[in-house]
């Protein structure tokens, strides 16, 4: 029987069509700047972003690490959401690599806003640290996918032109801010200096992101990717991939979102009292206090269906849809869950 | 006429005492650790603190930093209070010298508790930072000179212990921690594993501070005093002060605490709602917004009556006690404090 | 009419073979350690150089800058030759990555014996940089693809166990090593803590290399991989192709060998005065000085044969011979060296 | 009776004049910039050189640190002489501080040329380290006190313009290289961008160095010194000292050179055979090799005759001439040596 993974899009397998492209991608060696496919995805996403040049690396973490080595130097800080992934989940890259201090800031379902970011500005003071970037996670993992709107991005980059401050975008799912508003990835990326957006999660390529921004910018980016090991040789192989995800599997992240509603109002609709975060795109969160046992637990009892679901700290699921999630899947999860429900009532457990 | 300086206690002169001993101090080369007088501080801190060893060191930051060198490694991270001085007034050193990254904490009047730390400590994750220090500020210049109790103390080293975590004092003020609660220094440095403590604040030395830990720990913070540049030639002279700072300064910060509490309830008591902090030691902090001017503002028509004292921001004003103010330049402070508020009310400016 | 490009064996295309293996591959999220490919190309490169563990890296600079972090802390040197690839072309990883500082030693033909690493120890004085790894490059690149006999990696070992210090091998070209003297890659590896194989150069897959080591040492070089981005999803694609690589392709070697022989001796034969470095492997190295002109401009020359070769430095041209490159190439190519050299002799230019 | 200590002229006492002058001296806060003695300091450091700017730092490995970390950035590097104090004696800060890669080049009697530099220049190359820095110590301290004349420093210069580079001259000794030529300081000073001067070593002052530059080389050195921790709050007391050394100390230096002469002839003239070097300034080196026994039981063997002198490596002693040494300890140190030889051609041990 199939295993229904639903621990994060980052499991999704790459498709058929993707299969085919890397079988058949011409290749040359990147470090002198000759493979064909790696050439044509920079640029595709930099046009998608309306950004000037791009710039493959290996991950989202390596895109926003140059980002954050290229935008800051010695001594200076970076504001950042303080359940950010590049605050918690990238191994203090921002004081071992950029040796830079983060400042992580409460946000309001993960998001900043101009009234919680000036606070923590800090320029041009001998003792302090000095604020150099701004980053902004669109969506928000953490906080259950959330996503800032156009409104919301052009306030903080006010607020950023102010003090002179660039802002970088971790996009590791920006394609699902986008359908999920229904404006494009330009439209969102206009407001930063700089973006790294995820290739292989909910659109599927196996591996890879691509950072974009200005030609000078990424100049410098890839100087640190060498620096990082991030420079690959033929790397249109997996490039390849990265290409059939950005021409055909970002519309499709609509249907990922509408079977993360079908979860959430699922759940919601059990009389356990389970808080769950408002869904927006494609990731589930929901609180199973009430039930009186650890994530952990819940996750194995879940297993028994055969289905995979994160534990998020002590007390709270994810759940995540992807392209690798049907509509059949989520109706046996729905139906699933409603039978655990049923047991947790009657305390089989 | 006197300018009544109350920035700081590190503005304080150093004594005739002191200088007196420092024309007479023994001296040798200390790179060759033949300085006696270096020695007989460091092992007079040591004592007095119930350390092992002591070190001799430029500055409170970097009697602070080297202890982040010697805790962490790359990819660690330091769990601080959110207005700390290693996190907002050290250049973003944790970054850019031990390569680690600060989480600060939002504490409650700038302590943090077991409560508070508890979720922010993240350890053998393959992604996130790994914590691998708590730094404790005591007293807590931010906050108003609050201090930490022996109890709060051992709250904190109980829960640092459950996660084999070390904790480090930032002691710029622990005298003054100490005093106003009638312990010993060694009482509130048991608890931690490393501290710094300044001789140049309230002590009144001309420079520098000592940083104690066990034998071991010492032995690598030599080293990166060195990596530094903190490593002095014949340091005996201003080591010299330090010993008098020590053995005759200490008791007298009794005076400094009477003297801040004095002018603290003195602004308590002008009829313009000027929110003050506790006064608990040698700071006195308010808020001056129902005034509607800017602390720069404020500072400035201060400066007319020849009293110095320290825009906070832009709406709090912070006065330090020290040595090198008397009874009667608190009395004439408070005094001016008074016509100032007569001004105000009687909207002169 | 077919391009001759022998500037590098990164130019290599992956074969069909590999192709094949990719587009079939069996992937998951190495994020999660599930990817099987990954985890067998992981197992293949512990077992082939009688490591216990390997870690997939993006590049060969990658594992080496892992290598150097995990065996490396602040203040440290690492011991490595003048004209390694980890000194002169890691963009200064040493420096911005470990924090360590290189110690490059000049080497006898690029090689490095116990007599010269000897006096570049340092350990244990106060203010020196205290050594704590050797590298090897091995076959050494920028010295014309010289190798390291076992002896003469026993006598390295020897020297280091008497200072306890690790030796790392940067074995981008380990298996032209191995080859070339007929003994296995883990008689090379059996001298060293840790060593990094390249899959993406003579062996001709598209991307990556693999570190080995200790199950200890690998464990941290799989944060520090996290750390620098190297973390990939479905990496299994890529993998793939090492398998077949480290599977099939390293025979075959011995052609290059040979190759480069032919090349060798033949510039050795014009009445040039070329003096060539003594080709061991598959890199030829000649030195153009007595025509009086630039590499540039003689690499220019030979484009006009639609042979492409590198200029290294003024006046050295670099010829790598490789899988893409068939014995009629070759002849070609002497062929198309000896017009050049009449040119030369008849002053054609 | 007296020892008389020729290992360095680090272990100078300050004099009583020195002494006086910072029982007197005028201080404050220099958080605040509001020692005045420190000012002074600064100044006349500056004028001195003719640089625009000072800043007294508390050690010459801090002044040549900050010096780094100005002039570089991370994948920078830094052309040293290879037995040079800051790539061998500063635990490698160059690595650990300013996140850089030292190139060091063996020197000819530990100094560096055009011709020797030149080759090591690597500027804008996607993978190589950018050399950002050339540094050069004046006097070379492991050369045995050489110096660089005008004219060498003025070659230097120029090579250095070419590329656009910065030269750090490390003069914890240039008062020795002035002295030597007879010229001033300022006459060497003027091939530099920047220079840190010890005030600490033959001036006789117990602590410090000052680091000159331009205005904005000096602002951007001050921001980094407070992060290492080398911001003093009433450093004046210090600096006080330092002002005697500059304008009382500088000329007497030609005795030490004279004594240093006097104490190479007296062992170049023993029938020892021992090789030691040019003695140019107040260093003294020489090979005891032929004697067949370690330089450290050789110190042993001199203190006897409560003479101290340093171990230099194995087979190497260094004597260093300074301000508490007299000719009459000269005369005896050269009777004891010749009592020495003596004991050693008559195989006394």
């Amino acid at each position: 029987m199939k295993i229904i993974d639903l621990r994060s899009d980052t499991v999704t397998q790459p498709t058929t069509v993707m299969r085919r492209a890397m079988f058949q991608a011409a290749v040359g060696d990147d470090g002198y700047g000759e493979d064909p496919t790696v050439k044509a995805l920079e640029e595709l996403a930099a046009q998608m972003t309306g950004k000037e040049a791009g710039l493959f690396v290996t991950s989202g973490t390596q895109g926003n690490q140059i980002a954050a080595m290229v935008h800051t130097k010695k001594c200076d800080e970076i504001i950042c959401e303080a359940t950010s992934h590049i605050f918690g989940s990238e191994t203090g890259g921002i004081g071992a690599l950029a040796g830079a201090q983060p400042y992580p800031v409460i946000g309001i379902n993960g998001k900043l806003s101009p009234e919680l970011i000036e606070p923590a500005i800090r320029r041009k003071k001998m003792n302090a640290p000095c604020t150099s970037l701004i980053t902004i996670e669109n969506t928000h993992a953490q906080a259950g996918g959330t996503f800032y709107t156009p409104i919301e991005l052009a306030a903080i980059r006010e607020l950023a032109n102010q003090h002179s401050l660039p802002i970088h975008i971790d996009g590791a799912r920006i394609f699902n801010a986008a359908i999920a508003q229904d404006v494009t990835v330009a439209e969102l990326a206009q407001y930063a200096d700089s973006m790294q957006l995820c290739l292989s999660k909910g659109l599927c390529a196996p591996v890879g992101s691509v950072l974009v921004g200005t030609g000078a910018f990424i100049q410098q980016a890839r100087r640190y990717r060498r620096l990082l090991g991030g420079g690959m040789r033929k790397a249109g192989i997996i490039a390849a991939a990265g290409i059939v995800a950005l021409k055909t599997m970002v519309n499709r992240l609509n249907e990922d979102h509408l079977h993360a509603r079908m979860l959430g109002e699922a759940i919601a609709s059990t009389n356990l009292n389970l808080a769950i975060t408002n869904v927006k795109t494609n990731i589930v969160i929901f609180d199973i206090s009430p039930l009186k046992i650890e994530a952990a637990e819940y996750v194995k009892k879940l297993a028994l269906y055969k289905i995979k679901a994160l534990a998020f700290g002590r007390h709270k699921i994810r759940m995540v849809t992807h392209n690798d999630i049907s509509r059949s899947d989520i109706d046996y999860t729905i139906n699933s869950l409603y039978k655990l429900t049923n047991d947790f009532q009657q305390d089989k457990f």
